[in-house]
């Protein structure tokens, strides 16, 4: 079983309107209310790759009724911890041109008790689990250093994880060993302070995120005994970058690739987990995660993706491994 | 206990965001939710009048929960009956500058055994009721003589009905006899198929409303037996003209006041309810009303006023009979 968390997931509220007035009042030809946040888009995504997955993490008041109720009819088992606060959720308002505006509220605040109610929960998943993904904000009240918490917990239960996640819970869940850190460029930029030019800069930073750096990579400094095991950079059109304990590759999608990217981003993250958990060599990890951020890149709903677009996708990604000095 | 009848009510969403983007993502500096549509509007006016209120109507699913635990959280009873629907949402997005794009849901397809289930439940809340306020739209599914449905079966029980409706529902809801109709200048321009002149030209139309018309008006034709008891016309900053079975009045408010047009009608609504039960003369009646409209025009959101806003409007309204000819 893979184990899912989103400590903060959403109600996704869309509205469909014709021709927007942003002075008026504007009666909407269609509404959907879907599960929503970057950890639930992962568990949507592994479900229809059919992996046994359970979600995790924290949800209150109607609002958290309506995703745990939403994810059931799709067929995704839940097991959030209940909190007092409201579960949040995002407003997006899409017109004919596809243009959009999103509204997303912060999401309840979380006491101390919560999480502590929240992480007796999860131990007893982890028994159970093959690996772990971590992903998505972290709601009002939970400090940075929650990830590391969890990774570690993880590790004590012998459970790999994956982390997806920004700025300063990215930096302190990355010091605490995961299996897999998957930063974007932009997110890999603020954790370095610089802007990060494609190919050694990139490389250059993706070691110092691994404790041991990259094999053969003269460059990286070992940052002790903590570090993630494997870096894996998005890069958008330009596909991603790993570096692994098994070396580094470059993986490049089979054409420029346009649409949603933070469903893309999470789509990567649930076929890194699912390579993991089938042990699959890294090249073929690559291969799928590129193609199945490319598929669902193409979809109109984040945590979809058409299975045709998937399969076809697969035959024409490009991987190739790099030493870490070609990369410049 | 007065009876508001709410077949369409909402969960009223409002974001408040500093400088909206309007192609972005926001992230809402407060969140409100309440419940909302006229009627609810009316029945929290009610209560804030320490008059005895039941609302009942038609409810669904998460956010039909919602509306009906934030009304008992503010003391008002409710008796909705069940729908398979879900209630509608409306969500409003404000900006500093006060401006306001608003979204409002169509709320749910409502079947016949649903409405049927309603009107029992609607017979039996009538047994206790000194008066029922019918206001609002009514939900998809739902035919334009609803009210006029509501209304015969309110006067087979003895229960004066107060009518706040549009269109169609307006024109057959007042030919079922409701002792009181109370359209906006705009409404009655859309029932009478033509602009309307302060005056003379008002007076007539409204007349037109009352099966009777005006006592002494000579332009009045009787529309048989059917028709309003009184109609009361409001006209905005210019404060409302009534055509009652004791004669015509005309009612300013102390000033020109600007503010939530939707929730100053929807006090008046409550106003002559609540007028209408203490068996206040028409005058009286016309005070409150111009009075309660104009605290809850100046209050940021409807269904709430200021005690002292209205005390003070109470002393500053001014009320004159008039005759049917005076007025033009």
């Amino acid at each position: 079983m893979i184990l899912v968390v989103c400590l903060n997931p959403a109600l996704d509220i869309t509205h469909e309107v014709a021709a927007v007035d942003w002075a008026g009042i504007n009666r909407p030809a269609a509404v959907h209310d879907r599960p929503g946040g970057k950890g639930l888009n992962v568990a949507r995504t592994l479900h229809a790759l059919g992996a046994d997955v359970l979600v995790t993490g924290l949800a209150g008041g109607i609002a958290g009724a309506a995703v745990t109720a939403a994810l059931g009819e799709l067929g995704v088992r839940t097991g959030f911890t209940p909190v007092a606060g409201e579960t949040r959720r995002t407003f997006t308002v899409v017109d004919e041109r596809r243009e959009a505006a999103a509204f997303h509220e912060p999401g309840p605040a979380v006491g101390a008790a919560e999480f502590a109610g929240f992480l007796d929960d999860y131990r007893a998943a982890l028994a159970a689990a093959d690996a772990v993904v971590l992903s998505g904000s972290l709601p009002p009240g939970l400090p940075d250093r929650t990830y590391a918490t969890l990774i570690a917990a993880a590790s004590d239960a012998g459970v790999p994880a994956v982390l997806d996640a920004h700025g300063e819970a990215l930096r302190l869940g990355t010091a605490a060993g995961p299996a897999i850190v998957k930063p974007n460029l932009s997110e890999l930029e603020a954790l370095t302070g610089r802007p990060l030019a494609l190919g050694a800069d990139v490389m250059a930073a993706a070691c110092g995120l691994r404790g041991a750096g990259a094999p053969g990579y003269r460059g990286a400094r070992a940052h002790g005994a903590h570090g993630a095991q494997a870096v894996v950079v998005t890069l958008g059109r330009d596909g991603m970058l790993a570096v692994t304990g098994e070396g580094c590759w470059r993986a490049r999608p089979p054409a420029a690739v346009a649409g949603n990217a933070t469903g893309a981003g999470d789509a990567v993250a649930a076929a890194l987990a699912h390579g993991l958990v089938l042990g699959r060599p890294w090249d073929e990890r690559l291969r799928h995660a590129v193609a199945l951020g490319a598929a669902t890149a193409a979809a109109p709903v984040a945590g979809e993706f058409r299975s045709g677009d998937y399969a076809g996708a697969l035959t024409s990604v490009t991987v190739e491994q790099v030493s870490a000095e070609e990369v410049g």
